[in-house]
């Protein structure tokens, strides 16, 4: 089965909202083996709509719709599936009382137009709406199934679920479900990925590999169809064993969570702390290792020294280091290391890494934007530093910097 | 003009990630008076792109795609341009330039695969991605114009605004250009704004007023057509006036920056020095400060203390208040205080910002998720507390109580 989404809505085309619900119902598709070729967008006038509609029953047998269900006179996508499909609308009962319900209740006169929602194509199934007033619709009209959900997410997501996802899968009957399993890269980029695994993907058949990039992350999603989870894994082991063979000491995690998360969770499972001494990603190292619940556990806390004097009050980086004559200043692998030694020491932790760069726009001390150091200091090992440069602006420098301090610290503690 | 969007990926068909390109390129097109009747979203599939552009072409003078220029064969937007308006591919010499140089710095060796970023189609305006590698492209092709801008939104961004945007409005001459300011609001939330506005959005008419939220932030775009920014200006004022009079305790800027943008040029007009002790924010204070270039001169920066512990040793909160029958507690009103004098006494810095709190999803110290004390001591009054509760997931409660900060200090600091 190939679905197609047409959205509706004149505040998507003027950029009001951003459409969540195509990337909902495109993951739901996509979970229960429905391909998906297109997606359109068309704002609130009728002719439009039928046009969105005769074009996606020409290359997709469920066209789903999402929104224009209100009660304004703007909200024309059940008269746009009624010309189309040349059918009446009509009301729906337990809809219409619903509806008479909810003004009685609140006391409020009810207008004309609010009976509008409960209108339902002629013939079709309706969808109730469990947190809303607008009613669905799934019907079959020359061989096409269509879709009618309301645009608030909060009413689209379960009328989907309950009632327009069990309706699709009664229309395949000898539907397959596709299974997959997301792994995530680190340390390695989108292109050198490929390459690594490019006689797999380009001799997939029927175990598929899709890498793709997003967020400063690399994924590769394996799947395949199969009648369940267990007969999915067995189908992909080959597969999943070949590419940790081949990218081990990238592949951080077979399922869809950040490094940091995969971090925090080592951290936990060897029960190690750990603490931070940042300078030039300014907090972004410790923000993200915090923002994984539960991450109070392993982490101690962090020293965010920005200047100078707060190095050598607070981290105690030796002011000889810093600045005068010859001293490899605060952008320097000197002291990258000493701020991992001292931030380890002070908060007694296992491991402790450290970040002193130019992130840019403008050079400091002289060193041009895109120059990190990174200090990573333990108890287990000799302290380890790492010089880097990249390109880009202040944050994506930022970004990569800390991208990199987690993925040295990923690989360390798994040896461990 | 009419312009249709054409977002390239199955990432976008699979619900990996969501279409923001297409809101922002939306939100950009209104802005300059070009309407937009549709929008696709297609594959990576070179029959489907060529197909969506067949479409796309019959009902649009201005068809834009974005997405499908990185290094990988997946990637297939230019091959379709040029198979759809029958031009070849040809190198662009500087954005290949940047390529080679790109990974001659990094001393990685260059794929064959990447010089794929610099190809465009033959006769084209090629647009520099100032960002990234992948050039981009802007062509006239029977009778319609063709926009190729990249995925990565760090990347389309800049290259629409800065290229694309003034190429799309050469091919405009009748054309009187929308002028617009963003008036940027903190502290309150965009209902609230809108009810304070609501006679002037209703009564609009040559002056155009248009509140939008995103990222956590609420603004006003008032927008106006005039034959330079000087016209527009005096059209604007008297509307300008009005919003400064009504909201002045609210508007933190004129123009399209940050909240903590706004703080760092106060806190550098000032002379003022800035520091921070986190504890539930666990870094993105200090973040949000050190993401503004030229932060350095104002920030010594922050104590992350996540644990108790460290609350003790480096922060100098007293253990009574921490532990103990009848102390307050790490989330308290006390503890929050101590947290931000000590900052500040420890850096010897003007202000001091502290953040406690339970940030989720579970309770902390019995004190249930959303609840953040939020501390600000100062060289030039007593030190202030605020006790707020938020719903929300746990990065939300963080980003809310950070953006509160930098509420509370900007209007602080305003009055210095």
């Amino acid at each position: 089965m190939k679905a197609e989404i047409v959205a509706v809505g004149t505040e998507l085309l003027l950029g009001q909202i951003v459409n969540t619900n195509a990337r909902f119902l495109a993951r739901q598709l996509a979970e229960i083996g429905v391909d998906s070729y297109f997606q359109t967008v068309v704002g609130d006038n009728l002719d439009r709509i039928v046009q969105a509609l005769t074009i996606a029953s020409q290359r997709a047998d469920l066209v789903i719709c999402t929104g224009g269900l209100g009660p304004t006179r703007d909200d024309l996508t059940k008269d746009a599936i009624a010309a189309w499909t040349g059918r009446r609308l009509i009301y729906d009962e337990p809809a219409l009382s619903r509806i008479e319900r909810f003004f009685r209740e609140r006391g409020v006169p009810m207008a004309e137009s609010n009976a509008r929602q409960a209108l339902i194509p002629e013939g079709c199934d309706p969808l109730p709406n469990d947190n809303g007033l607008a009613v669905g619709a799934a019907l079959e009209h020359g061989g096409v199934r269509y879709i009618v959900l309301p645009g608030p997410p909060k009413e689209l997501e379960p009328m989907f679920v309950r009632y327009a996802r069990p309706w699709i899968l009664a229309q395949m009957p000898q539907h397959t479900p596709l299974h997959s399993v997301v792994l995530k890269f680190a340390g390695i980029g989108e292109s050198a990925l490929e390459q690594k695994l490019i006689d797999l993907i380009d001799g997939q058949s029927e175990v598929t590999l899709a890498p793709y990039a997003g967020d400063g992350e690399v994924a590769v999603r394996v799947s395949v169809k199969a009648s369940d989870q267990e007969q999915a894994m067995r189908k992909m082991s080959g597969t999943l064993a070949d590419i940790r063979r081949r990218l081990g000491e990238h592949l951080y995690a077979e399922e869809d969570i950040p490094l940091e998360e995969a971090v925090v969770r080592q951290l936990k499972a060897r029960g190690l702390l750990l603490s931070a001494a940042e300078s030039c990603t300014g907090g972004l190292f410790a923000e993200r290792i915090t923002s994984v619940p539960g991450s109070s556990a392993v982490f101690a806390g962090a020293m965010i020294a920005y200047t100078n004097e707060f190095k050598i009050r607070h981290l105690g980086v030796p002011e000889r280091l810093l600045s005068g004559d010859g001293a490899p200043g605060a952008i320097s692998e000197e002291t990258a290391r000493t701020m991992a030694e001292r931030a380890r020491e002070l908060t007694g932790s296992h491991f402790a890494l450290s970040f002193t760069g130019a992130a840019g726009p403008d050079p400091s001390e002289g060193k041009g934007p895109g120059l990190v150091y990174i200090g990573l200091a333990s108890d287990r090992f000799p302290t380890e530093t790492y010089r880097l440069q990249w390109n880009g602006d202040r944050q994506s420098v930022r970004l990569r910097a800390v991208r990199h301090g987690l993925y040295v610290l990923w690989r360390k503690i798994g040896r461990e």
